[in-house]
């Protein structure tokens, strides 16, 4: 295979009282890599488009090439990689968009090899990337990007994720306010230490919610999308999030909550009638405000990366 | 009916990483409560046995009797009812004796009343004698006794409670040293701050435990079954908790924490011979430092309470 054109999905990581455990692929946003093979060895970004020109091309430093190139040096393979990558959704978004990339960009790179690796193998590369957009290792986003599905990380250290198959009829509504969040920024403000009785409550809604996935019991996740720990902190940074909230809830929503580090507000609705009424009653409180949104309305994608060509 | 006698059973609640959350019941030890209708009304405690004389017979005081009386107000009942206590599990050892008690005697009243409601309803009564006992009305160990199985206490504020089959092949270890640890005290060392970092690694390890509970994986409920938090606080109160628990890890069994808040400690083991063999491993250990134990091997217990005669 001379050239692979792969899309990699937005996620919702931090799903409510899942922080840095749980995330979501959707079906839309997400990006695009079109991966082709040169004849001499070395990776080379030829071309990024919808950027705005904010993403580095320095293999060095792009969440892209520099998971292939971790991938290729695990694989001790010299090949020589082209890649045009075509961001298709909105950067610093909250929706896993370095993730997007460097799982699209491992999982093309897998494709051209002629696939030695499974996803779940794929994973360490494509954290990689993620560590050098981010500075951190966190896989709530890359893990789901490329697994599909729900996706528990269970533990960091040794790294174990584990693919929860979400209810058929979840729907998710995500809404982009184009306002700016660094994502160290959303993390300083989170307090290091927490009560013991906050703690409590946040792993039992964290049962809760696993539990409602697993047995599809739409009731039981509902009641469990409740974070009672980070929530009311970055919450904060987000203007209108309690009425963006309140309003989604009352069109339907089973809960709704920060989508990773925010902006994006994001819901999980039982059918996608129910999801697109959420998702204009969130876009309406935000016009309100006079801040303009990107709105996508998507089931939860099961299987994660799609070959496009 | 006039006479009903029932058997409840011990839980194991605090099931490491789900602390306060997650319980389950066990086939042995238990306690057996005999109730009569008499003809005048009011409860008379007639006879407690197995307790060495340290149970209240106060009607006002007795976990059974405080029970049946808030089940008897709470349907605007004035029937005479006799209690006959039979304890037949230690007292103060974590595995739930007290509850034991309060379960067998709200059933059992459900029973000579002619069944009016379900065992989930019967919850509050039961939780009612347990706060008498223990002055906090957890309900971590009323709601496996009553139900049977794993249970999730989601959300105390409002009560809400979820049972999890259990795999079928899953045998508890309990081994119960004779010293004694008072459950205000194993609590009161508790810190109650923690780091941010440690609960993120406990609500990770709960969601692991639920996980492989619910899909019968054996092995994610044997990496999940950590607890970051309270156990090493805890266990300092247990004498040779250690060892203890690296004898039972060794023997096979797929984790091992403390039960409620001790001195009890449980290990789950995939067969009922690792099971028996865990035991031996671990009642070894507290041998070798002089103290004596009771032993019981037992599967989880998916029914709950029984009726005897």
């Amino acid at each position: 295979m001379r050239s692979v054109k792969i899309f990699a999905p937005a996620t919702v990581a931090n799903v409510t009282c899942g922080f840095d455990i749980l995330g979501f692929a959707v079906h839309q946003p997400g990006d695009e890599v079109t991966l082709k093979r040169k004849d001499s060895p070395g990776i080379i970004i030829q071309e990024i488009k919808g950027d705005g020109g904010l993403l580095p091309r320095d293999i060095n430093k792009n969440t892209a090439s520099v998971a292939i190139k971790a991938y290729l040096d695990h694989l001790k393979l010299d090949c020589g990689i082209e890649i045009f990558l075509e961001k298709k959704m909105p950067l610093g978004s909250g929706l896993g968009s370095s993730a997007a990339s460097a799982v699209a960009a491992v999982f093309g790179v897998n494709e051209l090899i002629g696939r030695p690796l499974s996803p779940m193998e794929l994973l360490p590369f494509a954290m990689q990337g993620e560590f050098e957009a981010c500075g951190e290792a966190h896989a709530d986003n890359v893990a789901p990007a490329l697994l599909g599905g729900f996706v528990l990380i269970r533990s960091y250290n040794p790294l174990d994720v584990v693919k929860i198959d979400a209810p058929k009829d979840l729907f998710a509504s995500i809404v982009h306010p184009q306002i700016e969040i660094a994502t160290k920024d959303a993390r300083s403000i989170l307090k290091k230490s927490l009560l013991l009785k906050d703690a409590v409550t946040q792993w039992g809604n964290v049962a809760g919610l696993i539990t409602g996935l697993i047995k599809e019991d739409y009731d039981l996740i509902s009641r469990s999308m409740e974070d009672v720990i980070v929530e009311p902190v970055r919450s904060m940074l987000i203007p209108g999030f309690d009425q963006v909230k309140s309003a989604a809830l009352n069109a339907g929503a089973l809960g709704c909550g920060i989508s990773g580090s925010g902006p994006s507000i994001f819901s999980l609705s039982r059918s996608s009638e129910t999801a697109t009424k959420v998702a204009n009653e969130m876009e309406a409180c935000f016009k309100q405000l006079d801040i303009i949104c990107d709105v996508f309305i998507s089931p939860v994608n099961q299987e994660g990366p799609l070959i496009i060509s």
